[in-house]
């Protein structure tokens, strides 16, 4: 809808290809992956010129998305226009309803990404999260060069919840190349995970039914 | 799209009515609050029947809905029919939209309400995502008979971040009703919060930006 009402859509080359039935007729500006900061200013100057302008993001442009940049660069530019945040299904809760059930109680999202945030900090997460038995979402879990981090989260899991906790990892949900993948927390790191993938580690009440995973929520059933 | 292809509807009636415009023609079960369990075996029983049936949940059925009770009962009930989860936009991602970009870098989900889990068990993961500095999404805060709870929390939360620390309310978010409320730390429990409400807590770095509540994930902008 948002994206039907524009004249201007800027994104990620790859996710501009995934909404082509959406943007026929309109200018399209595609860019490459690391090029956050460039692409949101093209988005903020078109849309000072009075277009208007919709800035894509996969998921949940509020989750590791785009939003938050838009508007801290509009605040620091001091430009004065209309901004709507869309929300969307972040990729978690996608990978989820594949999976069965596994967000349905408390859970935390955490960014393996370390680019951003220094690792001792996630680390320190990790641990706070994996102690108080939270379903955990972890988002951007393991790139080509960054593969240290999923090994040492693994670590900190196993130090809490046996190692039989059920894992599961969707990859480009929602695209042709989707993949789900059912395993636990011994093996997981084994498996195909890569910077489209989201991992769900489940709790200590987590398990799997009839293929489906589940966090129970405590009805009695 | 689901509920298009099917042909009986079941739900909670509040959330009948607010789709009344997606069910014209087809079989309406509407049930009351708290009936969680009777209305999922109603489904399952219709499905079971050979029906195509759509459950609602408001928000995301896999966060805090309806998913993994209905995966729980028709295994209990060994009853052999097509499941399939429809993810959506779960209520803090809606109010977050609303808001900003709060839950821009790691955050926790957790509901208040002890019904179905015991209050020691959300006492000490509140405890710990505040103590980890994640931003904190609170789902069930407060209801008329249940308020406790809520105030309890923000005591948690005092003891690891400052008073004026952002907090966003966002309350019946997508109904005519909406209401977004932007306070503090110190003020939110004084605030109208209900059961349709959900309350962003920020983390340390989450800031007010021209009415915008941002969690900053690091770029240099």
């Amino acid at each position: 809808m948002a994206i039907a009402q524009s004249k201007v859509v800027v994104g990620y080359r790859r996710y501009l290809e995934l909404i082509a039935d959406l943007t026929e007729g309109k200018e399209l500006i595609a860019s490459g992956m690391t090029q956050e900061v460039e692409r949101c200013r093209q988005a903020l100057r078109r849309a000072q010129e009075g277009e208007i302008v919709a800035l894509i993001s996969s998921g949940d442009p509020g989750v590791y998305g785009m939003a938050g940049l838009a508007i801290e660069l509009a605040a620091a530019e001091d430009l004065a226009m209309d901004l709507e945040i869309v929300p969307g299904v972040s990729s978690a809760n996608a990978a989820a309803g594949r999976l069965g059930a596994p967000l349905m109680l408390d859970y935390a999202a955490i960014s393996l990404s370390d680019l951003l945030v220094p690792w001792k900090i996630i680390r320190g997460r990790l641990e706070a999260v994996a102690a108080a038995d939270l379903v955990v979402a972890l988002y951007n879990p393991r790139s080509k060069k960054r593969t240290r981090q999923l090994a040492e989260t693994a670590a900190i899991l196993r130090k809490y919840r046996p190692g039989t906790t059920p894992v599961g990892i969707g990859t480009a949900v929602g695209t042709d190349e989707e993949q789900i993948i059912r395993t636990d927390l011994d093996h997981f790191v084994d498996e195909k995970v890569g910077m489209r993938s989201i991992v769900l580690v489940g709790n200590r009440s987590s398990r799997w039914i009839d293929g489906w995973l589940i966090t129970p929520r405590g009805y009695r059933v």
